[in-house]
């Protein structure tokens, strides 16, 4: 094996970038050991001098300025844990440009960025990113290289860990949403601003990069029907309960017949005791059906300094590894070679049929079911199980909850409509989607 | 990309064999797309010409000679699914000595003679064995590949799909040991002699290999302390329900302090709820903790034609991908690279400490409790928790089950022998061990 070093400057120097020097002065022998070469840390770009930081970078490595490693012709690998948009997206196609292999954990940018992925290609570099999704499921090695001979029919994940914290909680302790929120704000599961989390966001990013490798679809974000779980009461997850199931915050890709995709970001009920029903807390899961595989499942932590810094420099190791061989591209970033992404129809929602969960918050009235029932009915929705716990108190509202049978969204939408302007319908309907896997 | 094809000789065509036929049929335009080049089946020996088979081989290839591959100077790889030590050592021998590459799904063979890991490698070929260990699990590639970067602390596996299935029936529908291998045999779970199943022998094969890329050590299975799942019963199954464990096949490795490894294949009590106890009929699982990585829980099919085939035909892309770019050797084989295989020392099963489920079978006369306990903690074995459900009908036996405090297993075990010889005591004490994760 060439006797060599494989050089890298980190671009980033949050607690991301900081796991990932620990890492490597940590384990350099079992990495050395691995990869045949040592790996040096050449140089570490933080975003000021002041900040306080619990890990020193090696001597000498330390610089404010990303082209201390962009123009450096020593480096050999680029890695970006500077996260968001800008100035990322510069630094990353730099690095392209230059001829430098690329590892980053950034999300945001490649869900946003898909031509990045193929620039890299054109340029004949590698550009691997593990951390991106889910940092401590090595979900996106096992689309591009070991399910690779597979037709992936189906993958659903829970890919956001603060939603699911806020659901477990929601589901063992009892709490309502807020406080939940509150607690995984306290823990640390959960940033200051929430939205990115809780409305499906994030979800819809890591979905967009997960799609984008096991159909080779061309995508971005937006074109994800998304729904977060801030709407989700203590009250549906009773009844979800009662009914046998849990709630939990999903991310679905589907191939469909005739070459649409079905994508969805949306608080989905499942199945108690199925697999991704025991996902519980901050764990994230991705669950992917292969045609010739069946199920396979993956979980582990979704996000965190130091999971997220394994995926990282796992990558490291394995562009450290086609570097010593000269083997750059040797699996092709979007995992199919010979031809571009493919611009693929998403289904539109409407479109879509599943069973459903409705939750009517109605006054006790003589015939207020009856009309709710033809309402669903004129629209071709039928009721499969249907409950009301309690009776209304001095004229108070009751909550009714009804389970359908498989129904098409456009027709059970268009009937919610309807019956939220109904007399003694007091709040909006609830409608959550079962996912049956 | 070079345009050449990638040429394989397949030696084996049972269902596994046939499957890899098949599905790279079904998938040729995929895999080629993956690959960047096509693969082409030049050669399919099978062991008679009277065979019936579901699935022909393409035309003009069905041989019934191994050296017509092996012979063969335009076959790249060759693809090994026999299965058992010889012939298909030898096969994998000479494969290697020519410089082809070898992929294979035969595990008994891989443990037994870790010496071809170390051999292809000497010899700069690649040796794949994805389908070696639990055929639906990409567990192969997550330890030689993505979990690179860190320190495995410990693996915890349901790796024989047959003893999970008992098991998982026994809990379930409260089956006795014997009802529940008859049904795994009418089923296909289990083969007409399932020895190597129930008595842990095939997950001491998977766990041998398993350990290699974990922690770099030569070992053969001899050397794994296995106890099998025969002498599980109903009535421990019940037990252990009542107090919130599930009992689970386990294939345990762990890193010690001092460089030890602790290596164990047996029935264990596993918490309710925990990720490994949701993992029920044939499915297997592997369970890892990596120092940084934090836990990561993969499952899938264990067995059957299609995700083996699956998990061959990805090696065979891999491989493929190698080969176009000249890359072979570049993850090696045994995980580590620049020493050779460890020989690692195997923790004393006498040393194992753990909390214990026990069951004693006695008398009910008085004073026989007493002097099992006092048996106990004369071996400094402290018990935790003691129940006895019902009472002695007409002098005839009770049962009576405890758990221990953490107990050395020696201790333990010399206990267990002099209570044996007690009077009133009517069956050979079962003692099981209680793994936390």
């Amino acid at each position: 094996m060439a006797s060599r070093t494989i050089r890298i400057g980190l671009i980033g120097y949050g607690v991301v970038g900081q796991g990932i020097v620990q890492l490597l002065s940590d384990n350099a022998a079992t990495i050395e050991g691995r990869l045949g070469a040592p790996i040096e840390i050449r140089r570490v770009v933080a975003r000021s001098p002041d900040k306080v930081r619990e890990i020193e970078p090696p001597e000498g490595t330390l610089s404010f300025d990303p082209d201390d490693v962009l123009n450096d012709p020593d480096i050999d690998i680029v890695v970006e844990v500077v996260g968001g948009i800008e100035p990322a997206k510069s630094f990353v196609q730099k690095a392209i440009e230059s001829g430098k292999h690329v590892v980053t954990a950034n999300k945001a940018l490649l869900a946003e960025h898909s031509e990045l992925i193929e620039f890299a290609e054109s340029k004949g570099v590698d550009l691997y990113f593990e951390a991106a999704v889910a940092g401590g499921i090595p979900i996106i090695r096992l689309l591009r290289e070991a399910f690779s001979s597979d037709r992936i029919i189906a993958l659903r994940g829970i890919v956001n860990g603060t939603s699911n914290y806020i659901l477990s909680r929601m589901t063992v302790a009892g709490l309502e949403f807020e406080e939940a929120l509150r607690e995984a704000q306290e823990k640390g599961f959960a940033e200051a601003d929430p939205t990115l989390d809780i409305g499906g966001g994030d979800a819809a990013h890591k979905l967009t990069i997960l799609t984008t490798l096991a159909y080779g679809a061309r995508l971005t974000p937006d074109r994800i029907p998304t729904t977060g779980i801030e709407d989700v009461t203590a009250v549906d997850i009773h009844f979800a309960n009662r009914f046998g199931y849990v709630i939990k915050p999903l991310a679905v890709a589907r191939a469909l017949d005739g070459g649409k995709l079905d994508l969805r970001v949306h608080p989905a009920l499942v199945r108690r005791g199925s697999v991704l029903a025991s996902i519980s807390g901050a764990l994230n899961a991705v669950y992917v059906e292969g045609a010739m595989l069946g199920p396979c499942l993956t979980s582990g932590l979704g996000a965190g300094a130091l999971p997220t810094a394994m995926s990282v420099v796992s990558d490291i190791v394995d562009v450290g590894r086609n570097l010593l061989v000269g083997a750059h591209g040797r699996v092709p970033s979007r995992a199919f070679q010979g031809e571009h992404l493919k611009d693929m129809e998403v289904q539109d929602p409407g479109d879509h049929r599943c069973h459903w969960y409705l939750r009517f918050t109605v006054r006790d009235r003589p015939g207020i079911l009856a009309r709710i029932a033809g309402v669903l009915g004129a629209s071709t929705v039928s009721i499969e199980q249907m409950v009301q716990e309690g009776i209304g108190q001095d004229d108070g509202p009751v909550v009714v909850v009804m389970l359908t049978h498989t129904s098409l969204e456009r027709n059970l939408m268009g009937a919610l409509e309807e019956i939220a302007t109904l007399d003694d319908v007091v709040e909006p309907p609830m409608a959550l989607r079962i996912e049956e896997d």
